[in-house]
């Protein structure tokens, strides 16, 4: 099959954060777009977007914006779905592409899918790419260098714009890879929602310890706090939807958490060295098998 | 106060893994040993660290290894600290300085005090630095650059010893600081052996999945669970003893991270995105406070 090049003649941009500002860079360096269009709801991030010279027009009106885009990258947190998809499906053109970048699949989907009209292929996408950073000037051209983007293809989708999304990632600089729906949520669950969800719990903790302990606990971070640290300082409305709208995976992922914590911490409070020493050694494999699959 | 030099004429060390390999290499960098003898319970490792010339002499009995030193150094799991106080108790010359570096102070420092002829000074130490990696090729002369050395002084020890410890630390590059032993245990517990418990638990979850399952978790662990993975590929018989010696501050610990865990478990299942947001918008402040006291 000839796939179409990856150039699109006008991309709009709704949401302009830390992805939107990365696909825009990428895609100058690239040169994947004649006109990328933004829009933000926030007057205050479309002048910020303005100013870094993200776009080629800036429009605080949703609909101008995807007027006659040919691909359509929604990059908003995965709660505010519906909102948007209501008022871009009557504006979108009859073959463009519609995408996200949401860390959930299934319930982005239940959003955006009863307000497309006929013609508009929507194609769900997720690059596994971030920092914790966030905001218009946190985005960098080689954001998506190497990283996974995972599509998750809907039932009656042509393959030509599902292929042609593909390639347009790759160009942004990533590897791509198609997965089943609700098996994506689950994966991320595992991979991404669970570590930060445990994350924001142990900085929590720290956080509400008295200032004294407070500063000695910042003070001597470096002996593994500080990781966590990291994980947690990511965008708080972001992280909120993920949990909110993964409810069902996170929370039974959660359950098999419990359960192994507690297995863990009844060999510590019996002094069973052995189970403890046969389920730290264990884990050692699995960083190998990362660095083997050099995605450390 | 006039402090000695933090130089010593023989120097044992016993223990050569991560930290001990790396002591050595310090040490010679900073020209702080005329000389230094190595010791360590397995013939392998022994024969390692002579083949990566970590010492000036070499002694497969731990007595023939700290007769005659001024600064013995014990860098072996914080549970075989008994047995080593037992066994080079009788052979230290008066006015030596023992010390260590484990990551649990008060019960390294039962094990080892009834065991301990007058003269000798025992100045227990904990460096907060290390990798994941293990063993005498591990070590590095930089690690200890930059980080902190703590030392949890006993009642009833000269000042003399301690200050010629913490230069020497200064020697190899640490910044010291000295504090209360439980105290030590208790702000070690959140900062290091509650993070550590927690990687293990969500790696040893994914290690537990069926082989296809964990082949995607690897290959999208960039997301997240990543981090966890570095920290626990740490060296197993290290941390079991880490949790059996420090069994009750641990689980005290614990206890806070349950409560606060499912507080955020709650708000998920009830939909409480007020709740999520609120507490992880609370923990971005303290990895800005972390980045201003530059830990990170």
């Amino acid at each position: 099959m000839i796939v179409a090049p990856p150039r699109f003649e006008r991309i709009a941009l709704v949401g302009i954060g830390l992805i939107g500002s990365s696909i825009s860079h990428a895609c100058r360096r690239a040169g994947l777009a004649d006109h990328i269009a933004v829009h933000t709801r926030s007057p205050r991030t479309l002048e910020q977007a303005e100013a870094l010279e993200l776009g080629d027009s800036y429009h605080g009106d949703i609909t101008e914006a995807v007027k006659g885009a040919d691909l359509v990258v929604v990059s908003v947190p995965v709660g505010a779905f519906e909102a948007v998809a209501k008022q871009v499906g009557p504006h979108l053109k009859p073959g463009a592409i519609l995408s996200d970048v949401g860390s959930v699949k299934q319930s982005v989907i239940d959003q955006v899918r009863p307000h497309l009209p006929e013609g508009v292929h929507f194609v769900p996408a997720h690059p596994l790419a971030g920092t914790e950073h966030s905001g218009p000037e946190a985005g960098f051209a080689e954001l998506f260098d190497g990283r996974w983007l995972i599509i998750t293809p809907l039932d009656g989708t042509p393959e030509e714009p599902v292929a042609r999304l593909e390639a347009f990632w790759r160009a942004l600089g990533s590897k791509t890879t198609r997965m089943d729906v609700s098996h994506h949520d689950f994966i991320l669950g595992i991979t991404s929602h669970l570590p930060h969800l445990i994350a924001y719990t142990i900085v929590g903790t720290a956080a509400d310890l008295e200032d004294e302990l407070q500063r000695e606990v910042i003070q001597f971070s470096a002996s593994g706090f500080r990781d966590f640290t990291r994980i947690a300082a990511s965008d708080p409305v972001m992280w909120r939807d993920v949990f909110l709208h993964n409810k069902e995976a996170v929370l039974g992922i959660l359950e098999r958490f419990h359960k192994d914590l507690e297995e863990l911490e009844d060999a510590i409070r019996s002094g069973d060295g052995e189970t403890l020493h046969r389920e730290f050694t264990r884990t050692r494999g699995i960083r190998r098998a990362i660095i083997e699959a050099k995605q450390a």
